[in-house]
């Protein structure tokens, strides 16, 4: 998708460019951003969002930060940490910052490390989707699925092709996709706005659904998998993904269908042991009382907006990343995982 | 609240007049109904919702019929049929319309009837909020609680007080309200849009949230207790609502939070023996792909739209009606109850 169109994020011209996703699907706009603090400001208005396109996002921010600050090692650091802070929950920006961060403070190798980490996410996406496409072909039969997801987890929020929606695509590729079932994802409607978008770009045949009507469809054995992105792994297995993300994990569990997280290696964190010490970002009353900037709510409404919720380990069939199935409803977790190459026990 | 405003659904000069919901909370806007045909339009735009509400708006309707085709028994009952068919899922709206239909034919007498739905109604919410609010106090204990709820059940949905809604306005007035956690209730807000403007109204304390959100803040002890309307209760206790109820009734019990049925005895259908003989209304795609006019999804996509879900009776603890409490925790039915103050079992 990105061969023709706007990168999701590019360096371009000593810049970083991004689809300005708070645009679409009206409009496809160029957002270009020439310091640390401007892409700060895109990232924090979700003009780039989605673990891993913030984190690519955020290592081109360093080699930024490096053209702006060379020789002035203090103000590069201080750089570093205000992107590093731009969003709190999900690990890969911290993680693909400090990854460029520490490769130089030379601008042409920080650009060169940038570059690296964004070519290593988009080979990530596409090894996710074909091992995801394999599990659901092992959990469900070889036959077009009707596949549930929510948020976007797309080529908008990783580069290219996406986690978990690199999965439906890769099904969609290999005939073996019957239906797309998005949640249109409150408040912000990734779902209803950019997966509807990308799934259209790639003709793959769905239909949008409210979050709430998830549990009764899948009650009713309308879809045969969901699968979900994530926005940091613990090491139980415990994982933090866009708010609702607990709801369709709870509402397959009670449909009796298996839900997979496919995330990249570098959403799992091994330092953070179960999903309660997990950050979650709570985002203001502001998107919940008004719909697209009309006010839906009568005058003065106060809200509570969590960004993120955390379903556990308990809950999960399956962790698909870059680089490994975890099968974590056989008791696996990122932690403690057999490899079935060689059989030894990683712990 | 009713008193000095205007009132949800009310007989004025020979029409039925009702406050247009579409409106709120921007305007407060009497719609006022002079045929059968209008009130059906009003019913089906959702200008009047609520399963209490709308049954006694069809209650007045046949009023209405009554005057127009008095002394064309043909094109009463043709007009009675039409009304009837207004609306699927709810129960009440046939019910209420066939009572009225059954004692007269007789203007007059349609309308003296009509009145006693509407009066029985309004004090079936005054009963159902003093009872439901002393379940809750056994539930959880005499003390503040936070009290999540979906969709609007109150005045606007039941005439006056409403039903779940109600059992919140008599903890608040009880001083026994820390906070009401309305959901935003999506495709139509009425959460949003209709639930925190009678909150405000009462003075009750709220903070709105994504319908998504209610499982999170459920697993990490948010809310105390659960309560939410009914469309229609299979005799066996499984109960249609709103669509999203089955997900915050699964949410409930993954955080151990009480999860409190709240309807007016009309709404119990013993002639549905489950849940799965209910017929879900499914309201089409627009309503999903546009919010108030306005697209929020990719051209052309298409969506799915069941305005209800059913949550089976073993995710219920109890329903509370305006004549007794079912505790289905215990095994107790709508249809098999034992009466707690001569013992019997009513089968």
């Amino acid at each position: 998708m990105a061969d023709s169109r706007v990168p999701t994020v590019a360096w371009a011209d000593g810049a970083v460019e991004l689809l300005d996703q708070t645009l679409l699907p009206e409009r496809e706009a160029v957002r270009r951003c020439t310091t640390v603090d401007e892409l700060i400001e895109a990232i924090r208005v979700l003009a780039v969002r989605g673990a891993p396109a913030i984190g690519v996002a955020g290592a081109y921010g360093v080699a930024l930060a490096a053209r702006w600050h060379a020789g002035a090692p203090d103000e590069f650091a201080a750089a570093v940490a205000r992107l590093r802070a731009a969003r709190p929950t999900a690990v890969n920006l911290a993680r693909m910052v400090d990854e460029v961060a520490a490769a130089a403070a030379d601008p042409d190798k920080a650009l060169a490390t940038a570059h690296a980490v964004r070519d290593r996410e988009v080979a990530a996406s596409h090894a996710m989707g074909e091992r995801g496409a394999d599990l659901l072909a092992e959990l469900c039969g070889v036959r077009p699925l009707r596949v549930m997801t929510i948020c976007n987890t797309g080529a908008l929020a990783a580069v290219e092709r996406g986690t978990a929606l690199a999965v439906i695509e890769t099904l969609h590729e290999r005939g073996h996709l019957a239906e797309a079932i998005p949640l249109e994802t409150r408040p912000l409607l990734q779902g209803a706005r950019l997966t509807t978008w990308e799934l259209a770009r790639m003709g793959a045949p769905h239909r949008l659904i409210v979050d709430s009507a998830a549990a009764s469809l899948l009650a009713r054995g309308l879809a045969d998998a969901v699968v979900v992105g994530a926005d940091r792994i613990a090491a139980n297995g415990d994982t933090a993904n866009k708010i609702g993300t607990l709801g369709l994990a709870l509402g397959a569990r009670h449909g009796g269908v298996p839900f997979v997280v496919v995330a990249p290696e570098t959403t799992v964190d091994r330092a953070t042991p179960t999903g309660s010490a997990i950050e979650i970002e709570d985002r203001g009353a502001d998107e919940v009382t008004a719909f697209r900037g009309a006010p839906v709510a009568a005058a003065g409404t106060e809200a509570m907006n969590p960004a993120f919720d955390v379903t556990p380990a308990t809950l999960i069939d399956a962790i698909v990343t870059d680089e490994r199935v975890i099968r974590v409803a056989k008791g696996e977790t990122p932690a403690r995982w057999r490899n079935p190459s060689d059989g030894a026990v990683h712990l």
